[in-house]
This record gives structure tokens, C-alpha cells and sequence, in this order.
């Protein structure tokens, strides 16, 4: 039988058959080289000229999916809509936003309080960046969806300029702005899941261990204060080139997705994961804090001097490990043996059973 | 009984009992004064100083209320959503596009051949106005979805500048730049709808009506060319001030906001509606033009001479009327005979039946 014939008879292709990376790998191509290689877009202001640039970044978020009831109110659900979109013009190197456009899908027997919340959390949120709400589009539909793009204008000067995946070089250190997995734990808090080790923890600690996770979770930040520092720490004869990411997905894919792009391997230390005193001691502690996600710190690739000035400067900053040839498998190794481990976007927890 | 404690054992108020229009004007709150006045944001690529600006528009379609398979191929789907959003930046001035973003949400099982037709639809959009598709997010969900961030570049010069419903002044011509009704008559048409009068054309204008109907449906084009010909046919002495909307919410419907925007009365003549011949013929045809939607044409407000020069330089344009001093009840009469009829957002048809 012909194959023509043998793949007619097939059930068509759909959305689960690819998979989310397959389908954005598939969306690409209908987009410029490279365009999606980043967790933002930039866009030139003036034609053909170097000068300012506007960065802009689109994320939604659908009930049931990224959000629901029991674990985030209303003005929850606006914060960290915002600030998951916020957190990426950040990334991309801008020091504030613009603000945000929202389009809003919701069933017609949705209370007004609970929209309300949301822009209440949103508006919060923008606030703290220093944007505004621009615009938006509503309709209804049968499910609580929220669409934003975020909108940044990235200065082009000695003291500023983007920064990509793709800019990192072999030798860059490795630097996490600030502790990763906290905003895991919160979940597995609200969610009511067991921690393995948190009722050995002295009480006191406990209690503060447990508001922070909730607050990483519920409320996180942007780290505009990172670019800030950035441009104020940058050593006189270094020039503006930082490759990164923030780890909305993880520590290690942000760490993963820089290496790859820039072409190098990554070597991490297992001793200087970037977690609070407290949660190294939970069962889950190091899993969480390679890949619990959603913490929206910087993950950033730097020359050496510039990141030992950024580290200092910067309270719970830590430096994670450094750039390599891409002589490892995979691209990424530990530091404390010097093995080679393998590794896949879909099992970062083989790392941690070695 | 206290009014408070009657007041809490009301049901809580839903977005269905505040209506679109009304969930809009709450919302408006959380921006900044006046920033929900426009189909579009206007945003300054260089803080404080004057200069070029970039223009930022959001709409949302969903499926079983923007579009259904029945009337709509997955490429005309691409298509339609590209372009409802690419006409508000020629809208607001832009002489052309640079993108968009592109938010989809999609139940798993979603073919993806349907999804490769809705890109191919964009791309084909984006295309013929000078963009590309610059990023995005996907989800999956319940409901087809696409949420679409459109941006265009705004030259500030002599020769350019924005288009906004609130730079209109009494005296200043009413321009369409071309037939409206079509859109709304090709949706009738590939529903099966009675078009009163059709089946009175002489059959080759018939078909002529149909074919140019469901193509004004289904890739309806956003008009750049219309500020291309603004700038070119623009008198030296008269000073770039243009006001201006899409016809996408239908051209009475354009007419009001700008009217309103301007703190103006309209006047318009019934005699010079904007239609193609044949369609002037149709029982639903001057409804249609005036309330159908969906024609994606500009509706501008200009200086006589200026007005005067583009109807004459666009084909299919037509000087429709005037803006006027606010003494018209509701804002808006027709110049026939002069009588002042009252009119509301809802209630279209009330001015076709007087």
C-alpha cells in the first residue's frame, strides 16, 4: 500500500500529539529566524537607526490551568498575572515597565467583585513597576482567561542594553538574584501536600519559612531593582553584554536555555544552590529549587568581575557556577565531582538522584 | 430594614448585568485618565521627549462569539483576527505595522492543521501590511481562543501624527474611505439569511454583490493606504489634526465616538451614504451600512480643503457629513431635513425608520 494511502488513513495531528514545545517549535516558523528565542520581543523605535528600543512580552493564563480558587484570590490572580509578564521586560534588561494590556474572557454570570480583584491586583502590581494599565478587549466566553502583554522600553547607552539568551560566552559566571523554590513550597502549602521535613523545623522558623513560601507564591516580584544594580556595579572597562533569563520555568531550564542559546555548556555547584538555610533542610528542597518554577528571579551569565561586583551589591544574590565549552553532554555538568550528567528538558529530577 | 442589610441579601452583581460597555467603563478606572478613549495606546519611545511613539492595540475572539466554523476557515480566521487588530493601528495613523503577539488557547484535541490555517491567515495578514509575528504564548483550554497584541510604529512630523476620536472641531468634514455593508451582507449570505431585493438583481450584478460581499467578510483589509494618501494630499497651510476610527463596530457607531470624543454634533446626509450601488437596492442595505460592523474602513474627521483633497484622491471614499456644534439632541441629525432626531447607542434602526 501506497504511504500517501497509509497516511490518509491516520487520525489527524492534534495539539497533544506535539506537546507545548513541539507546537511552539511548529509557531516559530511563522515568525522570523530566531524571534522566539527569547521570552520577549524587541522592537526598534526608530527605523533602520540604533537608539531606544520597546520590549514586549504576551503570556495568558487560563482558570483551571495557571490559576484557580482555592489557592489564589482574586487580587492574587491580577498580581501575578502582571508580574509573570512584568517579570520577563526585567529579563529582557528593561529597568521599568510601560505597563500592560489585558484581554479578558469570562463567562457572562462572572461576579463583578471577582474582576474587580483582579484589576485591583493588576493595578497593584503596576504600581510597584511604575507602569499603567494601556488597554485591552473583553468577551464573553465559558472560561476565566486572561491575555497580557507587557510593554518596557529598553535604553541603548553604555549603561544599559538588552539581555538575551543567546549573549552568554564560555567563562561568564552564573548568577541567581535571589532564593529559588520558595514559591513551590507555597504552593505545596495552600495545596495542603506533604513536606517531607518541615515539622522537624524549630517552630519560629517554621512559621517565617512558611509566610515567605506563601508571599513567593501569592505576591512575587520582578527584579527591576537587578537591572538597576546592574548598570550601577558594571566594572568601568567591562561593555554591556549580559545573557539571561528569568526562572519562571525553573532554575535549571533558565540555566539550561541560556546555555544552549549561547552555544556553551553550564556547570553548576550542587553546594551553592541558591535556597534558604531552612528549605535545604526540607526533603524537597533542592527539586524545588532547580525546578519548582515560578519564583521570577534572574538567572543571568555575566563576565567575572562584573558578577562578583553584582553579587555583593546584591542581598541574597548568589553565584550558581559558570559557563563551559560545551565539551558536557548535554551541556551541563556538576562542579563538586566534575562528572558529566545527562540530562532533558523533562527530567530535571535525574539530577538530583546521582 | 436597613438599606445596608437589604443590600446584602441582593445577588451579586455579574458582568451579564453591567453589559459590555458598561464592564468597559468600570475598567477604564484602573488606567489612567482617558487612556480607554482610543481603539489603541499610545506609547512615547523616548521618555518626556516628543518623537516617535508606538502603538499598541488588543482584541480577543472567541470561538462561538468572534467566529464558527460554519462561516469561517482557520485562514480566514488568521486573517480576520490579524486584521481587526492591524486596522485599529491604521486607525490611530500608522503608516504601517510592525506585528504582533499572539496568545492561544486551545482544547488538546485541537487539530493542528486548523492551527497551522489560523497562522498561515496571520502570516498572510501581516504580509500584505508590512509585519511580522513576533512572539506569543499558548495554552491549553476548554474553548478556542486567540488573544492578538497588534503594534505599529507613529511618525511625528509634518507629514504624520496620530488619529484620534478626539481631535475633531465643528465645521470639519466627515470622510468614509469607502463602502460600508458589505461585510454584514457577506455574513447574511454564508448563513443563508433572506437579503430583501437580492433576488431582483440582474444576475450578473447579483453575483458581482455576492462575490465582493463574502470576500469583504472574510479578509477584510485594514486601510494604510488611507494615511499614505492623508499625508500626500494634505493642504501645506493645514496643520496635521485628524480625528478618526475603524468602522469595525459599525460606521454610525464610529460617527458617534468621534462626535462625542470631540464634543461635537454630527450631521450627516442620507443621501450620501456610503454604498455601493447595488446594495443600496436591499431591504437591510442603508441598516446595514450604518450598523452592520465589521468593514474595517477609516471614518475621519478633517479641515474641509483636506477632506475635499482625499475624497478626490481615494477611489471609493465619500464625504458623508459634518461635525457641529453640540445642538443636536444626542448629537447627531440628518442634513435632508434638518429635523433633530433623538438617538442611542442600542438603537440604530430607530434612525431608518423615521
Amino acid at each position: 500500500m501506497p504511504e500517501a494511502a497509509q497516511g490518509d488513513s491516520r487520525a489527524p495531528e492534534t495539539l497533544a500529539d506535539l506537546g507545548e514545545w513541539g507546537l511552539i517549535d511548529r509557531l516559530a516558523r511563522f515568525a522570523p529566524p530566531r524571534q522566539f528565542d527569547d521570552d520577549a520581543a524587541l522592537i526598534s523605535c526608530a527605523d533602520g537607526a540604533p537608539g531606544q528600543e520597546i520590549v514586549v512580552s504576551t503570556d495568558v493564563l487560563v482558570d483551571g490551568v495557571h490559576f484557580s480558587d482555592p489557592t489564589t484570590a482574586a487580587e492574587d490572580v491580577g498580581w501575578r498575572a502582571a508580574m509573570a509578564n512584568l517579570s520577563d521586560l526585567a529579563a529582557m534588561g528593561c529597568p521599568t515597565a510601560l505597563g500592560l494590556t489585558v484581554a479578558l474572557v469570562a463567562p457572562p454570570s462572572t461576579a463583578w467583585h471577582w474582576v474587580e480583584g483582579v484589576y485591583t491586583g493588576l493595578r497593584q502590581a503596576l504600581d510597584s513597576c511604575g507602569g499603567v494599565l494601556l488597554g485591552g478587549d473583553c468577551s464573553s466566553g465559558p472560561v476565566r482567561m486572561l491575555a497580557i502583554t507587557a510593554l518596557g522600553r529598553l535604553p541603548r547607552s553604555a549603561d544599559g542594553g538588552p539581555i538575551r539568551r543567546r549573549d552568554g560566552r564560555s567563562g561568564d559566571r552564573l548568577l541567581a538574584s535571589g532564593p529559588h523554590g520558595l514559591s513551590r513550597l507555597g504552593l505545596a502549602l495552600l495545596c495542603g501536600e506533604v513536606v517531607q521535613g518541615l515539622d522537624q523545623l524549630e517552630p519560629g522558623l517554621r512559621r517565617a519559612l512558611e509566610t515567605e513560601a506563601i508571599r513567593a507564591h501569592r505576591r512575587p516580584r520582578g527584579r527591576f531593582d537587578v537591572i538597576h544594580a546592574l548598570a550601577d556595579c558594571r566594572p568601568p572597562a567591562v561593555p554591556w553584554r549580559v545573557a539571561g533569563a528569568d526562572s519562571s520555568d525553573g532554575l535549571l531550564a533558565a540555566v539550561l536555555s541560556i546555555a544552549r542559546a549561547s552555544g556553551c555548556g553550564a556547570a553548576l555547584s550542587r553546594r551553592h544552590l541558591p535556597m534558604a538555610p531552612a528549605m535545604a533542610t526540607l526533603g524537597q528542597g533542592p527539586d524545588w529549587c532547580l525546578a519548582g518554577g515560578e519564583d521570577f528571579e534572574l538567572v543571568l551569565a555575566l563576565e567575572p568581575h562584573w558578577a562578583n561586583a553584582l553579587q555583593a551589591r546584591l542581598p541574597g544574590s548568589r553565584l550558581i557556577g559558570t559557563l563551559t565549552g560545551s565539551e558536557a553532554p548535554e551541556g551541563l555538568h556538576w562542579l563538586e565531582d566534575g562528572r558529566a550528567i545527562a540530562t532533558a528538558n523533562s527530567g530535571f529530577t535525574h539530577f538530583l538522584s546521582t
